[in-house]
C-alpha cells in the first residue's frame, strides 16, 4: 500500500469512529430514524471529502479532534445528498456502494426523514464550541457549507441535473453542472481546512483553486469510469451515461480528450499547492489519486 | 382588529418582504427549486414562530432587521418540514393553506429539493454577519435551531407521528410526540429572541418556559379544531384524528378536559413572563391568540 493510500484509509476510519459517536443507536421510532442515517453515513466510501478537509487541516496544524468533527459535517451532508438522489422520486437508485439504499432498507419516508435529520446535524456539528473555540471560524464554516450545499451549490447542481436537456449541453454546460452539483462540497472541503486552521487569505484562496481543479478532474475521470471502467470494482452498473444520452467530457472530448484534460487539471491542482511546500504532500497525493482510480 | 391582530399582521408582513428577497426569483432549472421553495415559503399562514422570535428579540431592543432575518430562517425550516411532511411517501397532502402543495404544483423531485433547499438556507442566514455582529450569538442560534429541527428535535417527532403505535398513546405519550414535532420550533423561537438580544441566563430560561407552555397548549387546540373546527376556516379537512383512530387530547382528556388544559396552559405560560412586565404584552398577546384561535 502506498504512503498515500495508508493516509487516506487512516482518514477514513477516524471519520468512520467519528460518525458512529455522532449517532448512537436509540430504541423505538427515534432508533428508526438514527438507524436508516447510520446505514447512509457509515460503512462508506474512500471519504474523499473528510480527507481534503483533514489534510488541508493538517497543514495549519489543527488538532485532529476537531478536523475529524469537521469531516464529519462534510460527509453528513454528501451522505444526505445520496440518500435523498437514491429516492425513486430522483435517481431510483436500489444499491449504493453494492448495499441496499437507505430507501430499499427501510422506507421512502425514513429515508426522507434521514436525510434531513444529517442535513441538520452537520450544522449542529459545525456550530458547537468542540469544532472550534472561536465562534467567527465556526460561523464561517457553516456559512461556507450552507453555500456549498443549498440552492446555489448542489441542490442547485442536483436541478440541473433532472431537469435541464442535458444532451445538448456544450462543454460550459456541462463544466457548470459540475461546479454546483460535486464541484461545491470538493471546493468547500479543502477550503474550509484554511478555515478552520486560520490560515490567511491568500492560503485559503489557494486552497480553494486547487479543489476547484481538483473537483473538475474528479468528474471527468466519473465520466470516464462510467464508460470504461469494471462495474464490480465501482459497485455500481457502467454505461449509464451513455445509455441516457448524456452530455459528458467523454462524449464531448472523447477518451483521449477527457484523460488529458484530466491530466492537466490534476498538474494544475498541484501546482496550486506551491505556496504550501512540503506540507503539501497529502493533499498533492489526492489530487494523483483522484487521476488514477479506478472505483 | 385588535392590537395583537395588527401586530401580528404587521409582523408577518415584514416576513413576507424578508422571505421574498432571500429567495430572488431565476431562470432555468435553478429557477424551478427556486419557484418551489417560493410556492412553499410565501404567502404563508400566521408566521406564528417568526412572530415569537420577533416579539420575544423586541423586549431585549434587537433591531428589526436582524430579529426578521432570524424569523426566516425559523420560517424557512418550518415550511421544509410541510413540504416534506405533504409528499407521498409520508402524509400524501394535495392541500396547504387551500394551495396544491408544492410536489402538486411541481413534482416530488423538486418538492424534495426545495425543502432541502430551504433548510439550508436557514443555516446560511443565521451563521452570516448581518443577523448578529457576535459570532457567539449566530453559533449559538445555529447550534439551538440544529437541536431543535433533527432527530432529537422535530424530525425524532415526525418519525414517531409516522411509526409509533399512536392509538395506544397515553397522555405522557402525546406529550412527548408533541414536545419532539411542533413543541422544539415554537420553543427555539421564543428562546432565539433572546438569545439574539443577548438577555440573561434566566431571561432565556423563563422564555423557554413559556414557549414549553406555549407551544403544548397549540397542539391540544390543534387536536380541538380537527374534532370541532370549521373545515374552510381551516383550509384543510377536519375529522382527521377520529378518522385515524389516533390518540389526541380530545380523545383521552375529552373536549371539555382538553379546553381546560389548554386553559391552564395559557395561564401558566403568562405567568412565566411575569419577570418582564409590560414589555412582555405581544408574548401574553400570542398565547391568548393561540387559545382562542379559529384556524
Amino acid at each position: 500500500m502506498s504512503g498515500f493510500e495508508s493516509r487516506i484509509r487512516e482518514t477514513a476510519e477516524l471519520v468512520e469512529i467519528a460518525l458512529d459517536r455522532f449517532l448512537p443507536q436509540r430504541e423505538g421510532p427515534l432508533g428508526r430514524v438514527v438507524a436508516a442515517m447510520r446505514h447512509g453515513a457509515l460503512d462508506g466510501g474512500k471519504r474523499l471529502r473528510p480527507f481534503l478537509l483533514i489534510a488541508s487541516a493538517d497543514m495549519f496544524d489543527v488538532p485532529r479532534d476537531r478536523s475529524v468533527r469537521a469531516g464529519c459535517a462534510i460527509e453528513m451532508i454528501h451522505c444526505y445528498s445520496l440518500i435523498h438522489d437514491d429516492l425513486p422520486a430522483m435517481d431510483d437508485s436500489d444499491l449504493r456502494r453494492g448495499r441496499p439504499s437507505v430507501h430499499k432498507a427501510y422506507d421512502d419516508a425514513t429515508a426522507i426523514l434521514a436525510g434531513d435529520a444529517l442535513l441538520t446535524q452537520a450544522f449542529e456539528i459545525l456550530a458547537s464550541k468542540e469544532t472550534h473555540p472561536n465562534a467567527e471560524v465556526r460561523c464561517r464554516l457553516a456559512l461556507e457549507l450552507a453555500r456549498a450545499a443549498g440552492k446555489n451549490g448542489m441542490v442547485g447542481g442536483q436541478m440541473i441535473d433532472i431537469y435541464a436537456e442535458q444532451k445538448a449541453f456544450d462543454l460550459a454546460g456541462i463544466e457548470e453542472l459540475q461546479r454546483l452539483k460535486t464541484g461545491a462540497l470538493i471546493r468547500f472541503s479543502a477550503l474550509a481546512g484554511g478555515v478552520i486552521g486560520e490560515a490567511g487569505d491568500e492560503d485559503i484562496a489557494a486552497l480553494a483553486r486547487y479543489s476547484e481543479d481538483l473537483g473538475l478532474a474528479f468528474q471527468i475521470v466519473d465520466d470516464l469510469l462510467d464508460a470504461f471502467g469494471d462495474a464490480e470494482a465501482l459497485g455500481k452498473p457502467v454505461g449509464q451515461d451513455a445509455d441516457m444520452d448524456k452530455a459528458t467530457f467523454v462524449k464531448l472530448l472523447g477518451a483521449g480528450g477527457a484523460r488529458d484534460k484530466a491530466r492537466r487539471l490534476v498538474a494544475s491542482a498541484k501546482a496550486r499547492l506551491e505556496r504550501f511546500g512540503a506540507r503539501a504532500e497529502a493533499l498533492k497525493g489526492a489530487a494523483d489519486f483522484v487521476f488514477a482510480r479506478e472505483k
